[in-house]
């Protein structure tokens, strides 16, 4: 099932819509654009209305938040909700200041989401209204391992049952969960951390996957997430001796641009509680 | 003739001054140096005139807009126009929402413009007021083609002529004209429009061109074109198996690094109506 | 000693707090991973405390300028004096516009600050009032030569016994210097300054390591001066043919991944004042 979601993306190229961060927001257009989607950039208040509505699907980034893009959000996240396109939202550094998790509280509360999409001291940050979160990386106590697996789909399923959302929660091993079915993803490669915004780009193909693949929300969620660690594996397998993080995070994104269906049938790993 | 602009260019180090999104910043401040100009960022309306009187050239581009830089764009350009400094506009999505047809309407009445560069749906948009914008990309029933190629150039020049200005109509086939000749140009490749921002920096480098050839304004916008162009072709050439859009972004500003005039000289591919 | 400087930062990890321009934001991110820091951008004015408080080092950039980042810059800069956090100052254009002259001017006055990094020009504008900057870069007139090295050591030394902090002058000859001692370094390769930003990653490097070497600021200064200047060095050794300012960039950070202690102690190549 997997290939189709992929390659449904390169048929329908959905344009995205994306209220983000100005830190990674050139990887994320670029991303992409690699994935087979188009970005548009937009967080002016008199016009995002009018961007959603000529696009397939909105990715909300509160890695940048000010007063503006807040307003924006919302009412591009109505709009967007309206006309029943897909919202994902990226609550970077919820945890960190109480700016960011009370946004993505009012986020939550004023638009529906669909997709939300964190580390797991950000979600935990949302969920508990805890301050656990060591800068935009999960804190080290926080991370998902194998002992604490169990524990972690429980707590990730009651969230998204509470919020009636898609989780996807990346880290070592990633969890994309809805209330009933949980997909634990073991792709990817722990460099990934090494490069800022490997997180905000893989929200915005989330987005992408859930615009070109509506019909199966949580299927295309796991996609994308499976397809950005596939990446991350095997932009790293291409490593040289000299590069570094700077070359990493272009081979990451060149190898979106070549990810077919195929590739990613054969390396998935995960498994379904 | 080609070949002196670019390397007047190299010589003369123009400093340009940009009031552009955030999207695309960086890269359009990497493009001016490997052109041989000088890139200043500067959005402020207390100091877009300070820093465009200090620059040789202004460029504005819409593509990430908010009140505040509307103001300074209009102050800059004012200024820019004062000291008789080449202004370039980028109308990025034009079309796209009513803010950025408007404001592109508001910045060419406010402002003498010298370059309008954009798509041909962005041009539409500001010179028939229509709306048939995809994003920032050129809606695929607006492509400039071999088959409406006189309409297009009659149209374009329509433009140029009612707006004073030189319009600089970039796609699979690029046209650069004023009221009274045009450039058709076939230099570039496909793949450009994989990477996010080769208008932009295209927009970018065409007002160092100008900045450094101010006596001839319309070839040393061709020549900017027909460069990016020869620059996207050979980072073509240069694309391993392995390597994709972020590669290719890279290897498209490495070659306008090594730009010469006489390699633009020898595969510059236009034809003059 | 060098070597320790060089280790602490990659096992200590301390958590950078930028409030900086967008043009560059990404490649500073980045960096910082590649030093072994972590980064985190925030400017919003309500959120400002917050995130310095869970922060080692704060680093402003000056370098596009709005008011609300002012008022940020300050409440930042207050909070991370309270808690005893290095804050590092990038006066970007200073002198280019009065806005960029006054707020550094301003900034100095209501935050202690550590350490001061401009290019001669920037430096001289924030000393002398003058305004000779051209654009971002020094202007030639400016440059620290051997010639003039005895000149501009007293005069570095001059400005950090006025404003009781570190002066870190880049650009051929690198300084650093307190009141009472000065480095002069040779590292560095002129390729450099057609990279945009590599300024303001080198401030974001010496948060970083202040904030892991915080007994030995001058010496934790210099140590990320000369190894950005050896990153510079060891990666123009890297550049093939066809590679340009583009691919320089990703080997600058890739050569930052790498660096060690080792390398560093034997590449180094200064003086002592």
């Amino acid at each position: 099932m997997w290939k189709e979601y992929v390659e449904k993306v390169r048929e329908s190229k959905p344009l995205i819509h994306n209220i983000t961060n100005y830190v990674t927001v050139n990887d994320c257009a670029n991303i992409l654009l690699a994935s087979g989607a188009s970005p548009i950039m937009a967080d002016a208040k008199e016009e995002v209305e009018d961007i959603t509505s000529i696009c397939d699907g909105l990715n909300l980034n509160i890695g940048t938040l000010n007063s503006n893009t807040i307003e924006s959000m919302i009412l591009a996240g109505k709009e967007s909700n309206r006309l029943k396109h897909p919202v994902v939202l990226d609550p970077v550094g919820a945890g960190a200041s109480k700016l960011r998790t009370t946004t993505a509280g009012t986020l939550m509360q004023e638009i529906a989401v669909d997709v939300i999409r964190g580390n797991i001291s950000e979600i935990k940050a949302l969920a508990l209204g805890t301050n656990t979160v060591q800068g935009v990386d999960a804190a080290v106590t926080d991370e998902v391992t194998k002992d604490n697996l169990q524990d972690a789909i429980r707590f990730i399923q009651e969230f998204a049952n509470t919020t009636n959302t898609i989780v996807a929660v990346t880290g070592a091993i990633d969890i994309v969960a809805d209330k009933d079915k949980a997909y634990v993803i073991y792709n990817g490669h722990s460099m990934m951390s090494d490069v800022t915004g490997t997180g905000c780009m893989l929200s915005a193909v989330i987005t992408a996957y859930l615009a070109a693949n509506s019909d199966s929300k949580l299927e295309a969620t796991a996609t994308a997430v499976i397809g950005m660690g596939i990446c991350g594996e095997m932009a790293h397998e291409r490593l040289a001796a000299l590069d570094g993080n700077a070359s990493y995070r272009s081979y990451i994104m060149d190898r979106m641009y070549h990810l077919d269906g195929e590739t990613l049938r054969k390396k998935a790993k995960y498994e379904i509680y």
